[in-house]
């Protein structure tokens, strides 16, 4: 067999068994159109090298049973590093995505890039030295907010840190570790957690809004996380909502994200404490208006402030219309909610529950669901570590 | 060879001539990593059966020259016929979608549904009995405004027509004629025409705009025309630009398509007329108002009338931020703008022109060409006749 083919086929089993979990000898021939004999000679390889192991008997319709295959979780680990607005997550997982150890490092915003990528690096090399992990660490997966190219990993842009430009992420993370690296932005990792691992999974076309200091979308469509001419796809925090709006850090006005953002909830309420319009959030903040952040509102609101309660409503409201019309272009079968916005406390995930479907096209709104993510604040960390391991199946050369 | 693996490399090979307009067979060998004489035998079995022709040699860089392979246009004719809110349009074409006959047949709006669907058959009825015909009618493409489902035929609504419910287009007309049938909807075949053979080549990403009565959109991803979880992609005339604006016949409120679509600019033009705010519409339809229609405002603004001036300035500044923000949310290569909207007279398109970058966010905006449909009004219509054609290059079976 000709090298190319034997890696293709590869591939393709292994993409196979990823997505289904499990599958058998049978289901690999009949989803490839490749005869048996050739199937179990690849899967045999597979084993082998314990990328693949033996995951139990399936009986099958025919009587005879089937053994069925799966990733071999311990084949290799990964690492993912998520940098948000206010945090550095770091996530080891395993082959199959399961996560074994998590760093949680809290950042201030407005720190210096050298800085960030300073402690982006030590979480990274924590997570190296985790004596939870289960075989080496084989890749690393990293996302950020802003613009990214994962082709040459990349991170072009990232509004919120002063002096992010160009920062070459993957070639800096290879040079310190000797790992492959896959870079990504925060909201389209987050995608990918759900398409893999979330809410997402068996919807071919479906939204991921990332709702947290930022507004970031994933799209996926015909089963594939959609990345756009320019990698630049999903930028719902900067559709226009009002022309005549406030201006965005982005250089237009008007912007989604300067009226519903974790950015602009703050900015706001900081304006409410000056102006007097929250005890609670006075009191939460000490008085201090500019330490008051989105999750601050998000308290006062379960303490039934009704200032916070309008904050968060009014926030719902136009990222429900913002996701409605996005829904109107693109008729997913789901929208999965998910962001560091996205919490137990119900006021925004209510109002977005009840202002979407009324400005979704009637027959459009019927086919689609609206599901709350599950994965928490970890989402796009743990994409960044399916990133990684997507390197390492990618990487498998046949021996 | 297996029947699958043959039928599949032969359906490989004409989408690769397709695409290409002309290739060789080590260009076929190259692109599908198939060897040489497997290419050839393929090869001269489709030469043998008429559906590829040569088309003249290309010097070679190592110095042979290589025959060039192309469609054969002549190989089949197919039709095409376009339901529009005015008009019916039919073309007849060869196998390389190019036009050999037209028929234009105008219909007033509010026809009930049977006389639309014997106006649509008659259309076809005279493209199949053309004297410019080069071969057998082998299929035919059908499309109409609305949801449509293009699997199974079935028109599901289409607001304009009385009674137009879950019309099953492609049964009545196989039933019709003994051909088989593709059905679209308008703004999708709009489309498939830009991306085959108008602006839209060469652009994995793109949108195509059908500016008309009612407001469609297109939407090409992954190289693919994107059709949505339940074929009704690309809603943008329902994109809601003001959550309190009048009723649009959707039901909802507020949509693009109640400010902006030619339906929209015709009320409020009769709205001007009764209220004299227009010597030249008001003459251009002998003080009828209610007969204006979206081609007089265009003409009295060729007439500098400043009142339609103004309205198709305030259409496309309305339509120019709806694009725009499907622009953040899909960062396509291009954008191109079509339908019956889009005519020589230039208000509209400069309006659009001038609005739309404003509002795309700095960075998504430089990677976007914005285009103007040169497929005239035919556009849907050609659309129609690439889908048929599609239809007789999938069912070429191996002789």
């Amino acid at each position: 067999m000709r090298r190319e083919a034997l890696e293709s086929r590869r591939a393709a089993f292994l993409g196979l068994v990823r997505v289904r979990g499990t599958a058998s000898r049978g289901d690999l021939a009949r989803e490839t159109g490749l005869d048996k004999k050739t199937v179990s000679a690849v899967v045999e390889d597979l084993l082998a090298e314990g990328i693949l192991s033996s995951a139990g008997l399936r009986d099958s319709t025919a009587g005879r049973r089937q053994e069925l295959l799966a990733l071999n979780g311990a084949h290799a680990n990964c690492i993912g590093v998520d940098l948000g607005a206010t945090h550095i997550i770091g996530l080891l997982a395993d082959l199959c995505g399961r996560a074994l150890d998590r760093v949680f490092f809290a950042i201030r915003p407005n720190l210096p890039a050298e800085i960030i990528l300073d402690q982006m690096k030590s979480v990274a090399r924590s997570l190296l030295a985790s004596p939870k992990a289960t075989s080496p660490v084989r890749s690393i997966g990293i996302c950020v907010p802003g613009f990214v190219n994962p082709r040459t990993g990349t991170s072009l842009v990232a509004e919120n840190i002063p002096g992010w430009r160009d920062v070459r992420l993957g070639e800096l993370f290879h040079a310190e570790f000797g790992l492959p690296v896959r870079t990504d932005d925060a909201s389209r990792s987050f995608g990918l957690a759900e398409q893999r691992m979330g809410a997402g999974r068996g919807h071919d076309n479906f939204l991921a809004l990332d709702l947290g200091y930022g507004i970031g979308m994933a799209i996926v469509v015909h089963g594939r996380l959609y990345e756009g001419s320019g990698w630049k796809s999903g930028e719902i925090g900067h559709v226009v909502v009002d022309p005549r709006g406030e201006p965005c850090a982005c250089g237009n006005r008007g912007c989604l994200e300067t009226v519903a953002s974790g950015r602009a909830i703050a900015r706001r309420a900081a304006e409410g404490i000056r102006n007097g319009r929250s005890e609670v959030l006075s009191g939460l903040t000490h008085g201090n208006a500019d330490s008051v952040t989105a999750q601050d509102v998000t308290l006062a609101a379960g303490m039934q402030d009704p200032f916070a309660v309008g904050l968060l409503r009014e926030a719902g409201e136009r990222i429900g219309l913002a996701i409605a019309n996005a829904v109107n272009l693109l008729n997913p079968s789901a929208v999965v909610l998910g962001g560091g916005l996205v919490s137990s406390q119900p006021t925004l995930i209510e109002a977005i529950r009840e202002t979407l479907p009324t400005h979704v096209m009637p027959g459009i709104r019927d086919e689609m669901e609206l599901l709350v993510s599950g994965l928490g604040v970890d989402g796009s960390a743990l994409g960044a570590v399916i990133a990684a391991t997507d390197a390492v199946l990618e990487a498998a050369e046949p021996s």
